[in-house]
């Protein structure tokens, strides 16, 4: 277990392999005694996990009024026409302000429950049960809940923080190699930016960082990670963009790609730009690259960065440079373990990511 | 210029006649050095007031990069519908974490700009401009933010504090007399919950509460009572509830007439009936409600009640509990300034209320 401390309220973090009754304990535990209890629920999950029956079941034996409703399957929950499908069925239902949402899903049935905890009824409680490896590493920390608008992904959105997290890794038997692979490349960020034991124990364990008992330990200490970073900083004014470390390049050739590439693969190519412009520019030390690379490459992730180096991934930078209020915000790695901030001029980092392949 | 002390950042109101100059300024003041300025506008202020061209040109002079985009008129820009257009829009014209939005309009386009700016980009600071009488006492204080959902009103929403209001009430002056006098129940209503002496000087003034220079008083006296309930309760658990005073039959009753009341009438018929069943159950002072009754109609307000007490209004009592959770939160006033919270059984409240009339 895992405790996230902030100012406003803390709570825990379950990770591991564990039952239906020992989730929902967990998650009776976390949310008190609610007048009722909505369980939103990713389609995906629905048609595929065997576990999520035992599990509603043994929810409905600790929490007064469990219902539950179907999520539209992974990013199609990720807008605001879902959530007000989720908020009308809420309404109709009756839940009231004393309810408490459950979240089961992947990164998007997370982060669309904790928005719509947060919107309706001006907010109301709730929990998370992440069954992607993403969403896992990802969702469980930080209170970042939101939706996507045709402009861009997570351009709307609250910071919520839930009343506690149960990510029982049995879900993960149901996940597809290639999504297991690209949650994997969350824990290797952790990893890079501040557990350098992390980092070096991924190396040694290569594939087998899959593999259950292991998997808990580095998930937990990915999560860690984030909850020391974020503990610090709950609004994400400062330290907190840490956590975007290969996510300036990497989400422009997440975009570019009009999303054939996960998330996580994205990561995994911006991580390796980030890593050979530190070196370029004397920040990194040499040979980080070539180790994250084959790192990644191992753990079934796309490393080749210079086929996205196209006009369009280089426009998306700027699109997000101007967003952000003019400088490129970056994240370099100097070694395992480590990370600092920098703000550089855009066409300095457009030029030396192109140089560096 | 009255102040709102809250935990998180405290705000001030300014109410009063101004000209654009002087609006622009108290604007510019309270929202410091934003990297751009989002004026979300009424369409219906667009086109009727002559005073929006001024303020517009004199935001611009005082703040960086200022434009500003219109919003449907009235109710229409309280959903989620028009919430993304206006989301988009901040996107596209590349609107950053350091923008701030000002709102312009009624009460709908209040709650639809303060939303937007709780849930762009997870949060950013704005400033209000309300130009009608309704917006100017309700929305200047409370952080209620939110749009309606097919189910109900409000249903979806955030708090989110501004960082200043300022009621310029010269755009009062295109405001139709019916909406003038809906947004002067709201200020009855706070000189019975918490300022006698405002309902006294309503009682003697009449129709000429709507002259100027009393216009002013009355509604700074309507904002003070608003923030003296608000800063003791800031998340409306307990306390805050008061201010719903005529609003659990008013809400049934604005609901069953299909928004063909405005809300303010609603309130106005919400009251007399409040006023008669706590009269009825020797709560209210006799003889306060026939005194209210008075006044309300001599402002130009409904007060006529039975022939709203239809079985369809009643069951949107019955709604409205439900999601509250059970009993019926009651709002008394035993005589002017006072206000008592009283959970009552559903039944209790549909007889007394038929009866008493």
């Amino acid at each position: 277990m895992l405790h996230v401390p902030l100012d406003e309220r803390s709570y825990d973090v379950h990770i591991g392999h564990f039952d239906a009754e020992e989730v929902a304990d967990k998650i009776a535990a976390a949310v008190g005694k609610p007048s009722a209890v909505a369980v939103l629920v990713d389609e995906h999950v629905v048609l595929v996990s065997p576990r999520l029956p035992a599990l509603l079941a043994a929810l409905g034996r600790r929490l007064p009024r469990v219902q539950s409703f179907r999520l539209p399957r992974g990013e199609a929950a990720k807008n605001l026409t879902a959530v007000e499908r989720s908020c009308e069925w809420l309404a109709q239902a009756g839940y009231d302000r004393g309810s408490v949402v459950i979240g089961i899903g992947g990164g998007a049935a997370t982060d669309h429950a904790g928005f719509v905890a947060a919107v309706y009824l001006r907010g109301v409680a709730y929990a998370l049960c992440p069954t992607t490896l993403l969403a896992a590493v990802d969702a469980s920390v930080g209170g970042k809940t939101g939706v996507d608008i045709p402009s861009g992904k997570n351009l709307v959105g609250a910071f919520h923080q839930p009343r506690g997290v149960v990510a029982d890794l049995g879900f993960l038997e149901t996940l597809p190699e290639r999504e297991a692979a690209a949650g994997m490349a969350e824990v290797v960020k952790a990893g890079l930016i501040g557990d350098a034991a992390l980092f070096t124990k991924l190396e040694s364990l290569g594939r087998s960082a899959f593999a259950s008992a292991e998997l808990t330990s580095a998930v937990a200490a990915a999560v860690k990670v984030k909850i020391g970073v974020v503990s610090e900083d709950e609004r994400e004014s400062g330290r907190r963009a840490v956590l975007n470390f290969g996510h300036t390049v990497g989400h422009a050739i997440e975009t570019a790609s009009h999303y054939q590439l996960l998330h996580g693969e994205a990561v995994s190519l911006g991580m390796v730009a980030a890593l050979r412009l530190g070196e370029a520019r004397g920040v990194t030390a040499p040979g980080l690259a070539s180790r994250t690379q084959a790192l990644l490459d191992r753990l079934g992730l796309p490393v080749d960065v210079k086929p996205h180096l196209t006009r369009e991934t280089l426009a998306h930078v700027e699109v997000d440079k101007k967003r952000r209020g003019g400088a490129v915000h970056f994240v370099f790695v100097p070694r395992p373990g480590e990370a600092v901030l920098c703000d550089l001029p855009l066409d300095e980092v457009k030029e030396q990511v192109a140089a560096a392949f």
